[in-house]
């Protein structure tokens, strides 16, 4: 087992209805300036608005709306302006993880001179920042954004979506699941798939005995494989949106990857997705995933790893480990598939290869995955990732 | 599922010979007057406490030595007037869970007029303090104090031994598992039973598809079960010392149980014959467990938990409910008894049944087991369960 380090002091409120009677506290124990960041008509259609400014009521509030999905760099850029501008002590995100990501930054960006996009290019600038207060109110199940340092913005203009880390994670997140009843079933999918991958990223790993870590995440997937589907099929199941919201939490807060000693190699592939054809991140994942767990299969120091995934995840008791892999990924995909996603490239608009080699170069810079992947990756054999991504023949 | 609040800074520092390079710049963040709090000669022995005094060379030290196992309410008298004589900044603990624990009520005493045994009997009162800050250096993989706000202190005087919670978790804790490998096999299967049951009691909860919860108490169950016979065997595993090691703290760190909705019973069972006995607490632990899961299994409503706790934690497929718990039940005492307990009362020297209706009257009170028990437990059912523990007939 690897050596690590863990703090988190991310204050958490789990539960129904907690925003009414404790935001107010929360939020003027930082003070009376605050900035409220959102993103589009939802948070006005489900009436979470209106409680958050009653509850707010006499307070400054400044607001930035129209936090847009993979959160542009220009949205961070007039969260700064404004945050200097109207001398703010707490941001209040309400939202999803686009939200909150963008929100964290702008945080930063309040203690730095420059263009918040150097920021992204360089975190460990960020790191050195002080940074506002972020209290945030979850409204998507996805990114774990709510209780972690970590942020992916991006920036149109170059064709780049990167993750960022700043000092702190969110000082207070309300997370009610109840307010994500409304979700429609497009985007429950896609933020279970989110969180799926996130487990599938830290499970895959190279680390020796690091078994706490592995038995934390195998429960977790099975959480998430049980209860997606129910909240799919029943939106205001309390439970199933529940087991989701708290999953996505812990998923990614740090705990389960604490001794991971790999880079991520799903997500570096499906930001160049997003990226260049603004996608939803986790129908990229969805579509992703199942061509790398078959490009891993490949090598057979993995399905050790592959049929321990099989028998705690899925239940698969065939004892030949290459056959529980292959069952596994294929029950993977099925789990996928069954959430309602487009499971080909050309499904989601990307029809044909122009971008890919382009995409694959820089998927590989970014996760250093030629180096430091669970299985070591080429541009080439990223972009036969890509291709594999472009029918269903080689599942 | 249930509302919950979560909020847990601790600064975890996991790893081998960190504290070399790490615990001087953390304890003269706090400050220069520090009380060094220990227990016997084995810190000592170890070389332990030379690197201690070696990396804090130069700073003030006032010594507080012998806290015992099962640490008394006296070790915390002296603590307390040590830290308001020597105007002390900063604990530093270096031991199990007894040092850690008698380390935070002596924190909290330091700002307490009265006699500190006031803050076990009442909590509230503990909350309500301040609390110095604490670092620890964990040898011995058990309790989970590294990571919480608990403390369990004990009073001859009154044969009592009770928890009691302060405002503050520990602010910095060094895990270092080569720290465990002098740790004697006794007090590794003790520790690794200490975990176990910490599982047991939150895993064997009526929280309606609390599923996140225990999904992650499966994953520490396979991981301790695995791990504990290795560092038994071996006691310089790094492996197997780091899993018990960071088990130890997840099992008790409030994650795993965050939902819950009943009380822990067979702790306060066992807390009631270490008061009494002053036996192992671990120990005991092993020989109620057994006997209290075949209570449980009396009741009718628990069998779809035990069947799954037979499936996920013991890998039992057989598909009866009622035959799978029994399973179940018969794999945990073997697994206990293969850490080489004794596995009966008299065996550790309790002969008879003289203080058992003063026992069971006083867990139950303690515990509130009749009314919040995950099964409700009576004075004369906890008396039957101390019986059984008396032979090994009706297992």
């Amino acid at each position: 087992m690897e050596n690590f380090s863990f703090k988190n002091p991310t204050d958490i409120r789990f539960g129904k209805d907690r925003i009414d009677s404790e935001l107010r506290d929360v939020i003027t124990s930082f003070g009376g300036n605050v900035l409220l960041v959102y993103g589009g008509q939802s948070v006005k259609r489900s009436g979470l608005y209106d409680r958050v400014l009653k509850a707010l009521d006499g307070l400054n509030i400044t607001e930035l709306p129209g936090i847009e999905p993979n959160p542009k760099i220009d949205s961070v850029r007039k969260g700064q302006q404004l945050v200097k501008d109207n001398n703010i002590d707490v941001i209040l995100a309400v939202g999803g993880g686009s939200v909150i990501d963008a929100s964290k930054v702008i945080g930063s960006a309040r203690y730095y001179e420059g263009d918040p996009w150097d920021l992204v290019l360089d975190s460990g600038k960020r790191m050195a920042l002080k940074q506002l207060p972020l209290v945030d109110i979850l409204t998507l199940s996805a990114t774990g954004s709510e209780m972690n340092r970590g942020s992916v913005i991006s920036n149109p203009e170059t064709h780049q979506k990167f993750g960022t880390g700043g000092p702190n994670t969110p000082a207070v997140s309300f997370l009610d699941p109840s307010l994500t009843f409304t979700v429609p079933t497009r985007q429950t999918a896609a933020g279970s798939m989110d969180i799926m991958s996130h487990l599938i990223e830290q499970y895959f790993d190279r680390s020796i005995n690091n078994d706490v870590s592995k038995g934390l995440i195998e429960g977790l997937m099975r959480s998430v494989i049980k209860w997606a589907p129910v909240a799919i099929k029943e939106p205001d199941n309390y439970d199933a949106r529940a087991n989701l919201m708290w999953n996505a939490t812990m998923a990614l807060n740090g705990i389960v990857g604490l001794g991971d000693v790999n880079n991520w190699t799903v997500h570096p592939m499906e930001h160049e997705l997003s990226a260049y054809y603004d996608i939803t991140h986790g129908v990229g994942l969805g579509i992703l995933t199942p061509r790398w767990l078959k490009a891993v299969q490949k090598d057979s120091s993995t399905h050790e790893l592959l049929a321990r995934f099989a028998k705690n995840v899925w239940g698969i008791t065939v004892s030949d480990e290459n056959e529980a892999g292959s069952e596994a990924i294929k029950q993977t995909y099925d789990w996928i598939s069954s959430l309602g996603f487009e499971m080909t490239l050309p499904e989601v608009g990307i029809k044909d290869e122009t971008n890919f080699d382009a995409m694959a170069e820089s998927a590989v810079t970014t996760g250093d995955l030629s180096r430091n992947g669970y299985i070591k990756l080429t541009p080439d054999d990223v972009k036969a990732i890509y291709r594999d991504s472009m029918t269903t023949e080689n599942l």
